[in-house]
């Protein structure tokens, strides 16, 4: 199986270096909505590939899907038991048609198990009266911050460049305990890559499981569900380009073995793109 | 068919009364996982039954199989097609069990169309560190605020009894207008009901639609996808028992047909139960 070099005959010449990410979430076509995808190095975490690539492939699918129809408006994907670097299938059933909106159930396989399952809501949008309640952090500019170190345990987060306001990893210290778990940052892909659907939903997951935060001990933790609703249409996405987006999270709750996290991601120019919940497993 | 009476063989003596919940969520057992359910009035809505219900009844199907394992942690809903007051059928699929969590799919049909999908995770807690990082409102008791008379277009506010602090539908004057969407309210079942998963997965839904809060209009909305983590375990909503639960919802943003929203549910004591997230469609 050859994901990159398929990747490149599908959509782009081949003199054009495949991104990363579109070799990571690429998906070879099976037939009546089924599709084989692989696992990536560049988006591999501690166990496994990061959560956000594995949501990314399943929109992917959606997507990529002939009867795919509208935006999407909703995503969740269950993790469902951990995902082997590897070969997966995915597959992709519509399973209501509307006027301007189509549902869908997704199902993640590897080795004959049940690796996550997914659903989506797809739209059309139009224009209608709309306001803006929540509100854009006043922070600096992303090239006033520094470049934040790559977590090593977390290969990923070399796939993205990531500049924080508060609460990124390294500022885990014991004094922070007893306070609070909120994170505020500047982050987009590296290599820079436009925006779209693809890269925005594994940028809401690539905010750290909030106990990390708030608590300066590796543990074991895992997403076991992920929903993002998506507040831009393809065109404002377009929008910011390369440009990176201005991510938050927080957490509600850490108790007897489940957290809860909230996040809003933000254009450069102060647009609210999508805001995202997970509630995550952690021990001790 | 006769859900009510059904209800009263299943599970409670011929003397004791059927909650209006438990006889809306009551679902019939055809076997491997299949259920047969019938819409109330008790719960109807402007068209169809109150989400919440539909929500509630989809947890059921899960709480009653046999196979279920552990306490919900999270559940998504989405609502593809209106439901009509009348019969509907539910299947409930365990897709992957764990050692302490357990995947689960839904789907509601009607007429031989998919109403509602869902998927769910329960799982098995255990103590651990915890801690709290939102704050219970301060707000006067229950017993300090007006009951708020039920709004006569939807016939499921007879359901329950609502004292707001802020964000009542009869408060939406135009001088709100360019204001915010927060709601913060007391709310329980009528008549009373010991609080359980399924009474609270109802609840977290019974925060009306943002936009009506917003704009003093009525307007086609529908949710159409619908999230709500559970934070509490059976032991902590028993110890709430018929008490007003205190819930609170606000909207980031309003933008082209769809809105989003996010609400918390408090018990008396001050511990956080669940938080929840819904995207909603919105005409115009």
């Amino acid at each position: 199986m050859l994901p990159l070099r398929d990747a490149m005959r599908d959509t782009r010449a081949m003199s054009t270096p495949v991104h990363p990410l579109d070799a990571a979430t690429h998906l070879e076509p099976l037939g009546s909505g089924h599709y084989r995808g692989h696992t990536s190095p560049n988006y591999a975490n501690m166990v496994g590939p990061f959560g956000g690539v594995i949501a990314a492939t399943l929109l992917n699918a959606t997507l990529r899907h002939p009867g795919c129809q509208g935006d999407p408006i909703a995503l969740t994907v269950n993790y469902a038991g951990p995902l082997a670097d590897g070969g997966f299938t995915v597959k992709a059933s519509p399973v209501r048609t509307n006027r301007s909106t189509q549902h869908w159930q997704l199902v993640m396989m590897q080795d004959a198990q049940v690796a996550a399952t997914a659903s989506a809501v797809f739209a059309s949008r139009r224009a209608t009266w709309s306001a803006l309640e929540a509100r854009f952090p006043e922070i600096p500019g992303a090239r006033e911050l520094q470049v934040e170190p790559n977590v090593e345990r977390a290969p990923w987060t070399r796939s993205y460049e990531m500049r924080f306001v508060e609460g990124a990893l390294r500022h885990s210290s014991h004094a922070r305990q007893d306070s609070n778990s909120r994170s505020t940052l500047w982050i987009r892909d590296t290599p820079p890559r436009p925006l779209d659907y693809v890269s925005l939903v594994a940028i809401c997951d690539a905010f750290f499981p909030r106990v990390f935060v708030r608590r300066p001990v590796w543990a074991p933790v895992g997403t076991v569900s992920f929903t993002t609703y998506f507040h831009a249409d393809a065109a404002l996405l377009a929008e910011n380009g390369e440009a990176a987006v201005l991510g938050t999270a927080r957490a509600h709750q850490f108790r007897n073995g489940y957290f809860d996290q909230i996040a809003e991601v933000w254009s450069e120019g102060a647009a609210l793109l999508a805001t995202s919940h997970q509630i995550v497993y952690y021990k001790e």
